[in-house]
């Protein structure tokens, strides 16, 4: 048998009735019956879900935690989602806020297969943080791409995704677009290319095929989008890929950004985890962005640590206060300000990197 | 060129600064980049999302038209959800409210197969609405999941569907399951079982393909959680199965439910469409169910129409009420209800069956 695994929401309600309502979110994301109407001795001992604690927050918002049968998630990712919150996030009452796995659920998932270190060692970075550079707008051709990911990588920046909107169009199919990137990054070992995977599961094995075919050792899947058991079917199937995990369609579910981004994405093999940084164009808070980059760092069941990625309209002029915020544990990633630089690109990122090299880390 | 879509976003604001936060969003679901920093007259002409409208709605709501390029969607659903709402998604003050999309882009993802007629005619029905149960609680064996399908079957209910939770665990293995509860249906032909998939895209395809082996037509899948790309291929790659889209992981979503449940799941192929009705376990006002019946119902771009099948918590007391609400184009879904007859399990099926086939309908 599996442990159980302790899910923990926030509910809103009040004191008289949250014990019932805790009690049938318990009953929701276990069995989804009347439990009277259950004769059978396992499953009332070890599949209905049991309300441990129940605890008062703050302004009517109490804090559940709730022990699930960690059988039922039988070793998949979309299963282990839908006992968390498949129906309760249709409850507009409740997040999901944390969750407690068993070791063995977490082993079995196996986390980052390269991580920190291993992103590090890439490009020849040793205590420092690291750099990243987006190529946007969607809509230019694959010899625009490639174009600018030359001049990002002339500047001396370690990592250069796509943009999440790069999938694979008319305008710019995957294939000839990694080709193209592939050839002008050739003269620049220290930097690597992370294509933005899209469609289904097949179509994004086959763009992994295509980007190993030419030399590409990473790349950047939004799991939200995708499907979660697909992310970690790609990270298990690929180990020699470093994958970014990208929140697109992640922010509205209701699901505390620092389990889902910085626990969950982490543990189903993201080696690095993009999430917005505040003050730039997201309405994160400077605790939730310090909470996503400290559950992708953790000390947690012995995975390998995931790369915490903040972005989301981050300037050159910001990289002082945001290493001073996140220490060298971190990828920096500037995509549009240095895009702002034009015809000086080169520089500007070449700036940002020298900005990042000569931080003094404590 | 594919046309442009339209999305249309429920925004928190005031006047004063709605068309900034306005323009904000048509970037951040296009270019993501500032506009100011692109030079490709295709690009800028093609490519940038367009404010088309914005009028005020209420409380300091105001609906925003967006006009995107259906060229950046490549085809693909993943990508498709990834431009409506990816970013967007992670600002809390905005609820994608619905989408309009040209006649190329809905012809291309090709909707339901079979849809409500082809429903009907599986099971024998004319007119009438469709009766479905569910098989739960998890944790049970095969052997008493079949025997549950045998007694429902015996009521005369037209679909009976696994439970979302019943996946592929060591108590109860996929394969496993559909093999009995297909033996016990062989001697009920106008009663069809509907299995539930989950895991990534290659083990739904197994899946399905152990199903089909055993005379199996239907299938039910969450397309949040499997990804909604993976939901289309299933529906693509298997024109001789229904498949039931259920709600696990769309609730929360901030999509609004007629748009994602009712228009995007049937766009996408389901032929039957799960999600809760008013009064029962979930909180989706009375509006809200007639919007999502509606939206499925449709005439939409000459897709076959997918039946509303509401749930969650439904009752033989509300039958009547719940087809004066609906009409008969709706499948009537009731679970645990059911269940709590224990031995009395056919009868109470049979109850349902003969409250639903005996109402007047208009």
């Amino acid at each position: 048998m599996v442990p159980r695994l302790t899910a923990i929401y926030h509910v809103r309600g009040d004191a008289a009735s949250i014990a019932v309502r805790a009690r049938a979110i318990a009953v929701e994301q276990s069995v989804e019956m009347p439990v009277a109407a259950i004769d059978d001795a396992f499953v009332l001992s070890e599949i209905v879900g049991r309300v441990d604690a129940i605890r008062a927050l703050t302004d009517g918002v109490f804090e559940v935690r709730i022990a699930l049968a960690g059988e039922t998630v039988g070793g998949d990712a979309g299963q282990l989602m839908n006992m968390l919150f498949g129906n309760t996030s249709l409850h507009e009452d409740v997040i999901l806020s944390d969750v407690e796995l068993p070791a063995e659920l977490v082993a079995a998932f196996a986390g980052p297969r390269h991580g920190l270190p291993a992103l590090r060692q890439r490009v020849g970075a040793e205590k420092r943080a690291l750099t990243c550079s987006a190529l946007k707008p969607q809509g230019l051709a694959p010899a625009a791409l490639a174009d600018l990911a030359r001049r990002f990588a002339a500047g001396g920046v370690d990592y250069i995704k796509d943009d999440h909107g790069l999938a694979d169009q008319d305008y710019s199919p995957f294939a000839a677009r990694v080709e193209a990137i592939a050839a002008a990054l050739a003269a620049y070992p220290d930097t690597q290319y992370v294509p933005s995977l899209s469609g289904d599961l097949g179509t994004m094995r086959r763009q992994v095929a295509a980007a190993a075919a030419v030399g590409i050792e990473a790349a950047m899947v939004s799991p939200m989008v995708a499907g979660v058991s697909n992310f970690h079917r790609l990270a298990q199937d690929n180990p020699s890929f470093a994958f970014f995990a990208h929140p697109a369609l992640a922010g509205a579910a209701r699901i505390a950004p620092e389990l889902l981004i910085g626990k969950l994405f982490r543990m189903l093999g993201a080696d690095a985890v993009v999430f917005p940084h505040h003050g730039g164009r997201f309405g994160y808070s400077p605790d939730t962005c310090r909470a996503v980059a400290r559950a992708a760092l953790a000390d947690w069941h012995s995975l390998h640590p995931s790369v915490p990625v903040p972005a989301g309209g981050m300037t050159l002029a910001r990289v002082p206060e945001m290493l001073d915020f996140y220490g060298a544990d971190i990828m920096l990633l500037i995509g549009g300000d240095l895009l702002q630089a034009r015809d000086r690109l080169t520089e500007e990122t070449a700036a940002f990197v020298t900005a990042v090299h000569r931080y003094p880390y404590g």
